[in-house]
């Protein structure tokens, strides 16, 4: 195997910048523009924002973090020795990204990457009322609820799971629909669906009940329709130490109680 | 019995607005100021309102509702006729409502009643950090979530009910305080408090993570310190047919699935 | 306050055999029909077990428990020193055992307290089929399910629990009704009622579907027909070093997640 | 195409035996060992007995079911008329059972195969202690509980749904592992696991603490050890009419609330 070229992307917290500085002197690094894989630093907040810039950019390389910050579920152990073996002996982990196509009461249009998922939820007191359309079927033609989301599953053990939502296997290839406080249909529960789901939400009375979307960490405020698919032509690759994937941690996380 | 004085009051919707004109040809009405006793036609939202300007005006009537409305847990049937002879025969029912206090970042104060319950919900993609205290008492030093509520026993069957949180019995003198998707600690499903218990929410990073407190309809922006008591001495009474009653329909609601 | 004479049982475990050597030559004892209070060594099963014998004796004393067990939510802290001090300083909470009922498919009949909970469960894999009678109202004409149990404030942290019924507070005065894998109906998450209830099971097709009924380590194989009511003239009186009584561990059991 | 030879099966019940009698006039019957389909009438209950005895049989052909009983899940709807076209334009929908190995106490072993799911609950008012392994790793090394179940897809909206583990898509070769009322770990909600996970259950205990364990509607008492995998090698094959298949009847359950 040739040996791959390395880019260093860090956080800026002192603890990442400072780990950033001891891997700089032991190792030959890269421009990203330039390089074959990158080396991330910091929690998953820097994680999430290191893919969705790759996402942005439209260049994407695998991706092997080390863990500097508080939650570090998509991050290896953070070691400064060995780092070209355990990246030429890490397992790669493909994550599809959503695509959230959202337009707003005013007519702007936002198509915004998640990696995570995406989430609508009520901005005021007025709870949001939501037509859930799946392939074009209207599944529900009205949810009154806080809100609802859909995770992929790499997302499905974060905001989903405090949703009361389901673990899924990080290669299941299915989605997770999860409402958030559901008024009405009041005991409805969520549904898993094919990761090859359309997923649309429109809004009722916008005006009235104004509702916000986010993906991953954007936000568009008054939407007024939302439409989320998986973006199969933007594969992530994020590499792992053996044992310690991520799919072994999202796994593991399904007998923690 | 002597007969007591009716006054009427009505929803402005259609169907509330023409049973009032019919109620008005068949009855003896009263000005509330001098009437014992209020005939209301509406909805829950309506009576909510009614009990509502109420408390406002501290001048508290027990009430009789008649449901013209989509949603009627707090009404009674709608019958024009008779209506001196139910209202004679009818149940009454105690309902203690919930002080708010509110104080918000500006260090402005409210003061508002809730006669189903006090929520707060994060308005931003920002999940919202409370500190929760029952009586003095940190029991959660950091409650990370979309956000969490307390409920009386007549709110128990509402919003409360959609975040999965206990019905309970209308005179069982407690509380629900029941969490909206809690990120940390996770798996936490809520508690029951006895109705004395005195719960306080203070908003951590309030400028960065801004949270609105709602008191049934009516909410408070940005918000840095909520505190919700059981007002004791705003007793309202809610009449009802026999074998109809608040409490009946509350226990009855314990069986639906 | 004048001294109080002290009776002392201990679990056969070694663990609280030797605990009861060690304080034997401590304290000065009484046999049990002299004594005024029972200091009771062992775990949560033995405490329950020495209450039952009380129960069935007729002759209820307080008792301050000590654990020596591997669950202590009944027990006190394990410490040899200051034992009197501590019994005259400590708080007594009372919780009112059920009383369960029950007829089998022969006739017999079974009188039994439970100090935590009454459970049904299917004895095969025929699953249980219940009608379900609260005050003489049957208020779930079929609940066809695995099981269903009956819990008090005490037990509403043990089994009920498990099955995700809600912790009662202590003083409550409320009865947990939770079902046990309910497939009729379906999503149907129990009820709270008040201690004063009497709720009735009666089993259906009791030939072709046996249940087994449990009062809390007592078990009735294949019934007829489930009573239960609060035991109001079996007043228990358990005693607890301040601040760590049984009510504020069931307080603090619902911030535990 | 040729025309399919086509078997008649049908459950005992006066509903199913009449309908079989008005299909026997109208079409060409063939008996099994000759057929190429099956047209099977009765409920839920009977399709699986007839997919178990072809199970059995180790002779599986695909099978179209008219529904003539209580619960029809698995059925088309009943329809004397041009019985010949619907199965020429029905939609094919694979099942793969699971198989149960089980070891009783005394060394007995049965091998049993399950449309719907495997399930383990205790016998007597003993928990079962379970030790829990997945592809030949524990995951839970003492899981207390009243059971714990396996499911198919197919089978998951059935025993899984009311022991409030999740839908599983017809085609996501996933399983579900839910539990039973877990007392330990307490909040345990259970797990999504790949279709060609093993998944073990060894009895701690079982002497003290007996265990049966149902494959479909078969049961071994008193278990040892339990050992569940699809069988991939027995595919069974559902017929159903278009617009109303297994798998939008599962899809649609989801949003049933």
């Amino acid at each position: 195997m040739t040996e791959r070229r390395m880019a260093l992307v860090a956080s800026p917290t002192a603890a990442a910048q400072a780990a950033a500085e001891e891997l700089r002197g032991l190792y030959e690094w890269y421009p990203i523009e330039r390089a074959d894989l990158v080396i991330a630093l910091g929690g998953d907040g820097y994680m999430l924002r290191t893919l969705h810039s790759m996402l942005d950019r439209h260049r994407i390389l695998p991706i092997f973090g080390m863990n500097l910050g508080t939650v570090g579920f998509l991050m290896n152990e953070w070691k400064p020795e060995l780092l070209e073996l355990r990246v030429q002996n890490a397992k790669s982990m493909t994550v599809l990204p959503l695509r959230m196509d959202a337009v707003t009461v005013d007519g702007e249009r936002f198509s915004i990457p998640a990696i995570n998922e995406v989430s609508l939820l009520r901005e005021t007191r007025e709870t949001a009322k939501l037509e859930v359309i799946v392939d074009g079927r209207v599944v529900l033609p009205e949810l009154v609820c806080d809100g609802v989301l859909v995770a992929t599953p790499a997302g499905s053990t974060a905001y989903n799971l405090s949703a009361q939502g389901p673990i899924l296997p990080l290669d299941s290839s299915l989605l997770a629909l999860t409402p958030i406080s559901p008024f009405r249909p009041r005991r409805w529960r969520g549904a898993i669906l094919p990761e090859s789901a359309k997923v649309s939400f429109t809004v009722r009375e916008p005006d009235k009940r104004p509702v916000a979307a986010v993906a991953d960490q954007k936000e568009v405020r008054d939407v007024a329709e939302v439409h989320i698919t998986t973006a199969r032509d933007h594969r992530l690759t994020l590499l792992f130490d053996p044992g310690k994937t991520l799919e072994e941690r999202i796994f593991a996380e399904q007998f923690q109680a």
